[in-house]
């Protein structure tokens, strides 16, 4: 009797074994579904087989293989303006009644007749203003309210979608892909740090202290006898560009042996992980798919893709054509 | 046959069951050797075990269990001085071939002699002045490299020990023992940043991405065809009292659970992390240890300890008796 019921525990075990030492690898098959097969897949897989292949030359050690992302038109859509920008003209109309003077003050007055074009004609000096006026004053915890709650809200003027439904399903499962492979991924975006944060672990299991973003300064001080730390409307960094490698050094001091981008704000983030010793790899998602997402690449205002699209070709970097090489764009549009 | 072989296998199976549901539990009871039994040794347990009890009211998921660590005078020593002065001081010695002027240069000169006082007449400024001679103008690599070689070799005036050596025991007990709760540990140091990182994982199993601390600004550019990130000598950031709770929000986006310190320096680390809901910890390193290591609190230069000490006290924050609670100070003492 007891015999018997060793021996038929014996599959379990042996089931637990295999889960156990296989796990890695058996996932590894399947984690890619919604990306075509052809160059594109063949080359993140052959690169993630060559860095995680004990006595391989390229062999990574797993707390080296960092992985940086950026988010918009990388990791969800970005067209037909910055996810942020609608932000901020959500808030511009909710703090509205606080602010009576914003009628006849621009570029709020064009913000709250709802001409974004308008608004957006001040430039940079009229961004940093709506940024201003929406992101600081309040505490870190109050604005971390503030975006989940609009984010938990907020629909996607064109697909009236949630915006955390807009996100690419074939890059949701390679960021997943990479961390079942010993990656840790990593956001580095030039959106600002605290309007990711709030969301980012439950869309993209990516946990706020492996966010790195734009964002402006703090100040410790207490208010009502707690200590808080209060947003100024004053930028402390801007994570684009030349900046991307800049913030990948400060906050996680080792460098990418893999990026992901799809712009020329990438470019610098791309050349930094690839002049790296050993193995590395880069890839561009290069918006061509005006049907299920929008095409565009060297001229356009967001986005803009024309440099970095240049180095890859000379480089061998892997360029993801979204419509041939993806099954799917998002997840609902089956 | 078959039957024998796989009885054979059962224990084995059994084993690792065990070890897979076990493991937490078991480590649990033996990671805290070093620290005596008393109150300070259970205020540690009973915190941890309430915070891991699923159920309970104080239970907290694993991805929020951050933990927060002062390094100087916390995780390793910081007498006579801290030790990142000794390798400004190794430096300018190393240097000094390249720097004629150097010998008529205060606070230069005084190094130079080896009158360590005399340099630091000078006060901050000349102590930024210092800094920045030895820590700007290289690449970030090159910078890794020198912090590497120097770690490797220099030894403390007092103890003839590499300063690696100099780190307490029971601390890096309880920085394994949070960890094998699920904790992920933190430095947040006044320390530079990329005086860290190069030896961080090795000592106190804290990777690179997990350390904050003082830094000054990098730059991205192409040197000899390859992209590098320069060091350049002005201030980045300066991670010390009332902007330890800004360096933590802006790297780690979430607030401590627990909080680690010796001196006033992380006062405003302690009280950011125990203003939080639920069950919160704070512990300092109170240096009673004239024998073993050094006693200095309320009046010492280096590493006050007047007003935290004052507040732990008032708030019933774990303060350590080093002289009492601890077993041993440093591993090599026996």
């Amino acid at each position: 009797m007891r015999n018997n019921k060793k021996i038929a525990f014996i599959p379990f075990c042996f089931a637990l074994l295999l889960l156990f030492l296989f796990t890695r690898q058996a996932l590894a098959a399947d984690l890619l579904p919604s990306w075509n097969d052809g160059k594109t897949k063949q080359s993140i897989i052959e690169f993630v087989a060559k860095v995680t292949k004990e006595g391989s030359p390229d062999f990574v050690p797993m707390a080296e293989r960092i992985a940086t992302f950026d988010n918009d038109g990388t990791l969800w859509a970005e067209q037909p303006m910055y996810f942020q920008a609608f932000f901020v003209f959500d808030r511009i109309k909710a703090l509205a009644p606080q602010h009576p003077e914003w009628k006849e003050k621009e570029p709020f007055t064009s913000v709250l007749k709802g001409d974004v074009k308008a608004a957006l004609a001040g430039g940079e000096h009229a961004l940093l203003e709506m940024a201003m006026a929406t992101h600081a004053g309040m505490t870190t915890e109050e604005f971390e309210k503030i975006v989940k709650d609009w984010i938990a809200t907020a629909k996607h003027p064109k697909t009236k979608q949630p915006y955390t439904e807009m996100v690419y399903q074939p890059m949701l499962e390679l960021l997943a892909y990479l961390r079942a492979n010993g990656f840790k991924t990593f956001i580095v975006s030039g959106g600002g740090v605290e309007f990711m944060r709030p969301w980012t672990e439950k869309v993209y299991g990516i946990p706020p202290e492996q966010v790195i973003g734009s964002s402006i300064k703090t100040k410790f001080e207490g208010r009502d006898g707690k200590p808080v730390l209060v947003r100024l409307p004053e930028i402390n960094f801007v994570d684009d560009k030349a900046s991307k490698p800049v913030g990948i050094n400060e906050h996680i001091g080792r460098r990418p042996i893999a990026a992901f981008g799809n712009s020329d704000g990438d470019l610098q983030m791309l050349q930094w992980t690839t002049a790296g010793a050993g193995a590395r790899f880069a890839l561009i998602v290069h918006h061509t798919d005006a049907e299920r997402e929008w095409a565009y690449d060297r001229t356009s205002s967001i986005g803009r893709l024309d440099m970095a699209l240049d180095e890859a070709k000379a480089k061998g970097w892997t360029v993801v054509d979204m419509k041939k090489d993806w099954k799917c764009v998002f997840a609902w549009e089956q």
